[in-house]
C-alpha cells in the first residue's frame, strides 16, 4: 500500500500511524486505543456503583491515571503528526480528544468530580473515529450519509410532533387537572411526548373517562404517525443505495486533516498535499 | 426579486412584508413573529407552574398583554393588506390569528381563564406558516403531500385497529372482569389501545394466565401490524420523490390569498391578479 | 349504472339494495345499517359501566331489542335476495350475521350473558363489508392485498420473535428467579413479550445488575428487529402499488355471492351469472 | 422426486427421511419431531409453575423420558445416516441436537436442575430447521438474506444508539442523582436503553424539571432514529425482492452436510456428491 515509505519523514509516519488505519501498525494502535477508550469508559460507570470491594475503587484510580498519561502523550503526538495543528486543535475530534485527557487534571482544581462525569462519558464519541478501520467503514459512511439527507424532513417531522404534543399537553391539562398528576402544562407536555413516543412509563396516566379517551386518540395518532420519518428514511436510503460508490480508505491528509479522499487518491482534495499513498 | 417595487402601493409593500418572507423586511417580521409566538407558548406554560416567585407572574401578565397587541395589529394589517379580506378572515390560518388575540380581551369578561389555555395554545399553529422563511419548505411541502396521499390509507388501517381494539377489550373485560382493573368494556378497549399501540403504561395490567397469554398476542399481532402504515408511507414518499419538482417561493396572492405558486409565476393561478413578482 | 333495472324482479332489485352499494337506496341502506352497528357497539359498551343512570339502562334495554329485530330483518333479506342461500349463510359474513343476531335471543335461555358480549362486539366487523361504499375501497383492497402478500413472511418472523422470546424468557426465570416477580417460565416469557415489542407495562421488570443487563440487550435486539416487518411490508406495497389496479365498484353476485368483479363486468367470474350492471 | 430410489442404500434412505423433507415419510418425521419439540417446551414452561395438582408434575416428568429417549435415537440415527459424521456433529444443529438430549441424562450426575433449564430450551432452535417442511421455505430464506444483508448497517447503528444511551446515561445520573432512582452510572444507562427504545416500564422515571426535560429530547430523538434500521431493512429487501430466485427444495448432502442447493441439482454443489435426487 506504501511502497514509497522510505520518502516518508518521521513525522509523516506518525500521521500514518495515528491518524490512518491502512498499515498494520495504524491497526494496532486504532485497536490499542479502542481498548483503552472501552476500559476507561467502564471505569467511569464502575465508581459511580456504590458498595464495591475498597481494592476495585482503588484499581479503577490508577486505572484512570494510565489512561489519562496514554491520552496526554496521543493528544500531544497527534499534534506533532500534522501539519497545521490548528487544523486538528479546532476540528470536532481535537475538542473531544483534549476534553478526554482533561478530566483528571481538573480534578485537583475542581473538587466536585460529578460534573466532570460526562465530560469523561465524551470519550466514547472517539470510538466512531476508530470504526474506520472496521469493515463497518462503508456502511457507516452510508448511513451517515442517508440520515444527512433525511435530516431536514425528519427535524420538520419531530417539530410538527412537538407542536402537536404542546397543544394537546394542554387540552389534558384542563380535562385531567392537578388533582390527577398532570399539575402543570409543561408536566402535562411531557406526558404527552413519553406517550406519543409510545414510552408511557406510567408515572402519570390519564384517570377521567374523557382524559382515558382523549389519551386513546393521541397513541392512535401517535402510532400512526409514527410511520412518517420510517417512511423517509427508507425512501432516502433506497435512492442512496443505488447512486452509490463509498470509499472505503481511511486516508487523512497530514497537512489540513481533511479525509474522505477518493479510493487511490494521491493528492489531497482539498489543499493539494502529497498523501504519500501509491 | 423585485425590480419594479416602485410600481408597487405600500398595501403591496405591506403584502409582501406580512405574507411573503422573499424580501429581507418580510424575514424581519416572519422572525420577529416567530420569537413573539414561542415566547407567548412559554408565558402560557410558566403561568400553570405553580411555586414560581411573584415578580415571573407579573412579568408573564405584562408579556401577554404585549404579545396580544402586537397580535391585534398584526390581525388588522393582514386584513388591511388583502384586496379581498373575507379571503383570508374566513380561511384556516385566519381564524387562528383570530383566536391568538382574543383570549386576553375575553379573559376581562370571561372568569375562568383556564378555558382560554387551548385557545392560547392554539397560536403555535401560527408556526408553520412561518416555516416557509426556511429552507425547510420544500421538505415540509413533500411531507405533507406524501401524508396527504397516505392519508386515506392510514385511516383505513387505523379504524381496523380501533376494531380490533373493540373487539379483544371486549374479551379481556370477560377474562380478567373488574377485580383485575378491567373496570368496564371502555376501560378494557382503552387499556387494549394503550397495548395495541405499544405504549404500556401499566396502569392496568392483566394479572390472570389467561389474560397474560391473550395480552401477549395481541402485542405480537400489534407489533406485526405496525409495519403497515410505515410501509404504506414509505412506497407514497418514494414514488412522490421521484416525481417530484417542488416550489421554493413564498409568493401569496395579495388579491385572493393563493399561495403555492410556480417558481417565477407572475400571475396568480387562481385569480389572475398580479403577484409583482419580476 | 343499471339502465335495464326493469328486467329485474324485486329479488334483483333487494339484492342490489342490500349487498351492493352502487345505488342511491344501497347506499342508504348502507348508512343506516353502519349506524345502528356503531349505536349497538355503543350500547354494549356502556352496558358495562357501572354507576350509571337507571334510565340509561332502560334505554340501553330496549335499544337493543330495536337493533336485534332490524338484524333480524335484514339477516332474513340477506337470505331472501340471493339465489343460493347456503353461499351466505355459510361465507364468513353470514355466520357474523347470524351471531349479530341472536345474543338477545339466547340471554332468555342462557342467564350469564357476559358470555354473549365478546359475540355482540364481533358485529363491529360487519363495519367492514359496509366499508365498500367508501371511497376507500380501493385503498382497503390494496391494504388488504399487501397484507396477505406479506403474511407468510411476516408469520416467519413473528415466530422467530416467539422463539426468542422463549429462550430469553427461560434464561430470565433463572437470572432473577421467582423473588423479583418471575415467578415460573410463563410469566417470564409474557414479560420477555412484553419488553421485545416496546409495550413494557412496568409490572415485572428487572431489579438485578445482570438480570438488568440482559433485559437491555433484549430491548435493543427488540429495537433492531422491529424493522424487519416493516422492510417487508414496505416492499411488498410497494410493489404491488406498481402493478396495479384495483376496482372501485361493490358488485355482488346475486347467485354465489361472488365479489370483486372487473369493473364494468357484465356476468359473475364466477358462476356466469348476469351481475344485471350495464 | 426420486425413481432410482432402489439405487439407495438403507442408509441413504435415513438420510432422505432425517435430513429432507421431500419424501413422505421424511415428512411425516419433521412433523412428529415437530410436535415433540413443541411438547417438550410446554413441559418446561409447566414444570416451573408452582401450585398444580401433583399427578401433573408425574405426567411432565415421564413425558420427559419419552422425549429424551426418541431424541437419543434421533441423534445417534443423525450421526449414522451422514457418511461424515463429524460434518454434523460440530455444525451448530449438531450441537443444538445433542444439547436437546442431555439435560435429563446430566440431572442424575448434577442435583441443582435449574441450570439445565435454559439448555433444554434451546431445543426450541431445532425448530426452524424444520420449518423447510414447509411452505415458508422461500419465505425464511429470503428473509435470512435480507437480515443478513442489513446486518453490518443495524450493528453500526446499534453501536451508535448504545453510545448515546451511555452519554445520556451519564447525564441524567448527574441531574437527577441517586434520590430519584438513578442510583449509579449503569442504572442510568439501563432507564436510557428502556427509555429510547421505547419500553419504558417507569420503574425508574425522572422527577426534576431538567431531568424531565432531557427525557423528553431523548424520546423524541429515539422516536426520529427507530426510523433509520426500518429504512435499511425495507431498501435491502426491496432490492433482495427484484433479484431473486429462492431455491425450494430440501436437499441435504449425505457426505458433507451441506444445503441451499440449487432446484434439480445432481451434486452437492460443495463436495460432488451425488443427491440422488433425479
Amino acid at each position: 500500500m506504501s511502497k514509497d515509505s522510505y520518502h516518508k519523514t518521521w513525522k509523516d509516519r506518525l500521521h500514518d500511524i495515528i491518524y490512518e488505519a491502512d498499515t498494520p501498525i495504524g491497526k494496532v494502535f486504532d485497536v490499542t486505543l479502542l481498548i483503552l477508550i472501552v476500559l476507561s469508559i467502564i471505569f467511569v460507570m464502575l465508581e459511580s456503583v456504590k458498595g464495591l470491594p475498597n481494592d476495585i475503587y482503588n484499581i479503577l484510580y490508577y486505572g484512570e491515571w494510565v489512561i489519562t498519561v496514554f491520552f496526554t502523550f496521543e493528544y500531544i503526538a497527534r499534534i506533532i503528526a500534522i501539519k497545521r495543528p490548528s487544523r486538528y486543535i479546532f476540528s470536532f475530534y481535537g475538542i473531544i480528544d483534549l476534553l478526554s485527557t482533561l478530566p483528571l487534571y481538573l480534578s485537583f482544581f475542581l473538587t466536585g468530580t460529578s460534573a466532570l462525569l460526562a465530560v469523561r462519558a465524551l470519550r466514547l464519541l472517539r470510538v466512531f473515529r476508530i470504526l474506520k478501520i472496521s469493515r463497518y467503514i462503508g456502511e457507516s459512511n452510508r448511513l451517515v450519509r442517508a440520515i444527512k439527507d433525511s435530516g431536514a424532513k425528519i427535524l420538520v417531522f419531530l417539530f410538527a410532533v412537538l407542536v402537536l404534543c404542546i397543544i394537546m399537553g394542554t387540552v389534558m391539562y384542563m380535562i385531567e387537572g392537578e388533582e390527577n398528576g398532570f399539575k402543570s402544562i409543561p408536566i402535562s407536555v411531557y406526558w404527552c411526548i413519553v406517550t406519543m413516543t409510545t414510552v408511557g412509563y406510567g408515572d402519570i396516566a390519564p384517570t377521567t373517562p374523557l382524559g382515558q379517551f382523549i389519551a386513546a386518540l393521541i397513541m392512535i395518532v401517535g402510532y400512526g404517525i409514527i410511520a412518517v420519518p420510517t417512511g423517509i428514511v427508507s425512501a432516502e436510503y433506497a435512492a442512496d443505495r443505488k447512486s452509490g460508490k463509498v470509499h472505503l480508505n481511511t486516508q487523512v491528509c497530514s497537512n489540513c486533516n481533511a479525509s474522505d479522499h477518493k479510493d487511490g487518491a494521491k493528492f489531497c482534495h482539498k489543499c493539494g498535499e502529497d498523501l504519500h499513498n501509491e
